[in-house]
């Protein structure tokens, strides 16, 4: 098989270094930009801090810049050493890679202004480019696989603790009133959420006996039926890792099945396995 | 084998329709029905808070007489359609559905009667019907099938917790007392089940050295027993997935199915199996 | 075999009605006697409801009567019927009975006196007796089976959780200090455990960003490590349930184990199994 | 086989005391050992509580003598013991074993310095010693055997959780803000760890609607996701128990072992198992 010819090589490699991570420069690219892309959240929250920002906001407005040149250039980059620019300027993260770089160009025109902060905030999604990372994780390859299969199962436990909650709510709505801080149906429903959990904030809470029955019903309810998503998972991963060790693969002679991934040879007959 | 001749035409097609769901129209009619009690589910949670009450209460109103001539027409329909009206009527489904028609007609005679949103409460019994819908998602059956075999168990560790909770409550009532906010032992019982369910609200709290020491030992056993439900239902679940490892495949000879699949003889009369 | 001649037969029938629990009249003892306990435990509670107590004083106080009156023939016909009473007197159950009877005596000489509440509390140590009956549920014994088995790795692990706490608990009181409710090292220790079991009180929280970012840690690490517990016991019930299906009897032909319980033949060589 | 003749035989036996735990003596050296680390800690957790400081301060005081000179003997035994004494001075334990014995020395130099606290909460570091006991329990092996092969997946899960934290918690402080008690970035992703954890302590807590919603998805997503770190452990631990059903027999032929214990024949060259 022959392979074609790269023209316009440095074109070539830089969308190597940029969309791949299968050589040594590619890897190099995506730590360098995983860091650049952690600054730049860290950027974000350290400026979020009243008491810092006064301190440094000479040093976090000269970061703040750093990171919007370097992701600047990224960005030209990107549409340079890609064959199709507009696919990529379209695209999710095309989209993202630009508004996340643009807010301190547009405080220029934009004095001060705060909601700038929500589109700085979008370099988070940025961080998924990590997961690209991730994939080299062996471990969450498999993780993923028994989450998907466990997917419909989880559906349908989340459906039965939204009706629970929306029901259990309600019964509590009538039943403790505005007067103890179940003001509506959605907050009691919020409520009901927050203690099937497990969470507690302990911001509402019931203070009648009736209605404090009721939450210590919901909440060994909630303490019990944890254990079906756990169960769920738990399962379906003991599933994998039982056929995983072994193969499908029949004995020539005696027929049998469930070898090991290591075996040459039957363990039931002692025949030759094909290799 | 003769079939019946179908007589009253459009009866036994509304019949199909609202009662079962394997035709086309009957799901539909289903989904149509599921949307519309979501709508007046939604409606009483709206009209539950105040600034949107007063905000939207026209809007409100209207929505609460589509929804109460729509209930109406499917309650007649029901009526008509079914053989027996009165076995409809007098069921479980036949009140709840009745109860959750009415309140709006009520309000004229009882003007104003705030007593009616618990009637129209009522509304959410009728998700129950979605549950009609969710038979088909094959998952919620073995999920269900799961928790029916360790029933007996869960009530047992169900039970367990209880007395715990009676037993601590009361240590808790004598060691804090009424000062520390355990002003009975009802109310100690309802705190120690906060705390073993791991909820914690926080808004009774042991003060005293020895309340902190009895509550953390409280906290550690409810951490720690958490895994009795999960390892039920885990170990439940394996054991089907593991199940799912024999084959459908029936003796030819005696008939007995569950054969493991790497089975050659039935292991109940020693006939050869197909392979 | 011959059987000896019974003498003193009502004497031997009561002991069989209160002691054990074969026969018709010993179960219905049992029943009797559990009810009587949780009414005496219900009383309790109801009693230290102060606005209960006020208003229904004298209804409570002649069921605590009745209650006394029961436990006292009970109590003198356990001696009655004993072969070796002072066996009874000074054994556990022996005590806890005396204990949880006289209080409605001795408040004739220590007239009003508080302290009665603990004595009476005791009643709720009766409630063991009902496991007797407990013991009729197979599940939990199989529960029990699996629990008694991780014993030793469930030690293991609240030792871990225990050092974990009294050291974070620890650095928690050096970081935050007494201004911001970690007052001492014991009460920083209980708010780790409150912490690391996710209760979550909120009576005491971290309020330096340190201290935050540490509290962040124990939770992480505390929603993490309750895999442990879990685990343990998940995968023993598993062991269990797997164990139980199959039998440990080997093929007399082929030498193969791990029968089905219900095998007459062997899966493998089709040898007809010893029964 | 020649023994080599032991010389300086009391250095010897010391040695033995000191760091191994075979003998009858090392192991009581150790137990002592612990007992003198426990009361070391409870010494210091007591002097924190301040109304026992003032009422015992003598005791405690000489309570901390007797455990300072106890482990000064030990570090100057453990310095005189070994072959190359500096390998201990400098090692971890060897640090951390003089830093928790010198604060009392210092208290003479450093007047009432409250800073001497955490040096003495150093102490606490020195019951990782205990851990060499723990390694007579064959529990707490197999339980670290089964938690570092599960290493990487509670890695990547954990790597989820702190991202989905961090963006959660941007939204939340943007969606809530500062005047509901989330004053800035970090300060929301802790409440998000608080929330996803489903430890809730509730000193910020959502008010406006869309916060709570928000919340409740955050509740709902860390009640399920915790089934993920559970179903890692369960399985792996199963897993584990499982491979307990591979035998420890070698083949005599090519000595491979985990023959399966149905197994007749090796798996890797085919002989004939020993039955």
């Amino acid at each position: 098989m022959e392979k074609p010819i790269k023209k316009s090589s440095w074109k070539h490699k830089l969308h190597e270094i940029i969309y791949e991570a299968d050589t040594q420069e590619g890897k190099l690219f995506d730590v360098i930009l995983l860091i650049a892309i952690i600054a730049s959240i860290v950027l974000v929250m350290l400026e979020s801090v009243v008491s810092i920002d006064i301190k440094y906001h000479d040093l976090l407005n000269l970061g703040e810049w750093i990171i919007t040149v370097l992701f600047s250039i990224e960005y030209i980059l990107r549409i340079i050493s890609i064959k199709k620019p507009f696919k990529y300027i379209f695209s999710f993260f095309g989209i993202i890679d630009l508004l996340s770089t643009i807010p301190k160009y547009l405080s220029f025109i934009l004095v001060g202004s705060h909601s700038l902060v929500a589109l700085r905030a979008l370099r988070l999604l940025r961080v998924f480019r990590i997961l690209k990372l991730a994939r080299y994780i062996g471990a969450s390859n498999k993780l993923m696989l028994a989450l998907k299969a466990s997917r419909a199962k989880i559906a349908v436990f989340l459906f039965f603790v939204v009706i629970v909650c929306v029901i259990l709510g309600t019964v509590m709505y009538m039943v403790e009133g505005a007067e103890n801080g179940f003001t509506n149906i959605p907050k009691s429903i919020y409520w009901a959420i927050v203690t099937l959990t497990t969470v507690g904030f302990g911001d509402i809470a019931p203070q009648t006996p009736l209605g404090q029955l009721i939450a210590s019903v919901i909440m060994i309810l909630g303490y019990s039926i944890i254990a079906i998503p756990t169960g769920i998972v738990s399962s379906e991963m003991t599933k994998r890792d039982h056929e995983e060790g072994t193969n499908t693969q029949s004995c020539p002679n005696c027929l049998k099945e469930k070898h090991k991934d290591k075996a040459t040879f039957c363990y039931n007959c002692g025949s030759i396995l094909n290799p």
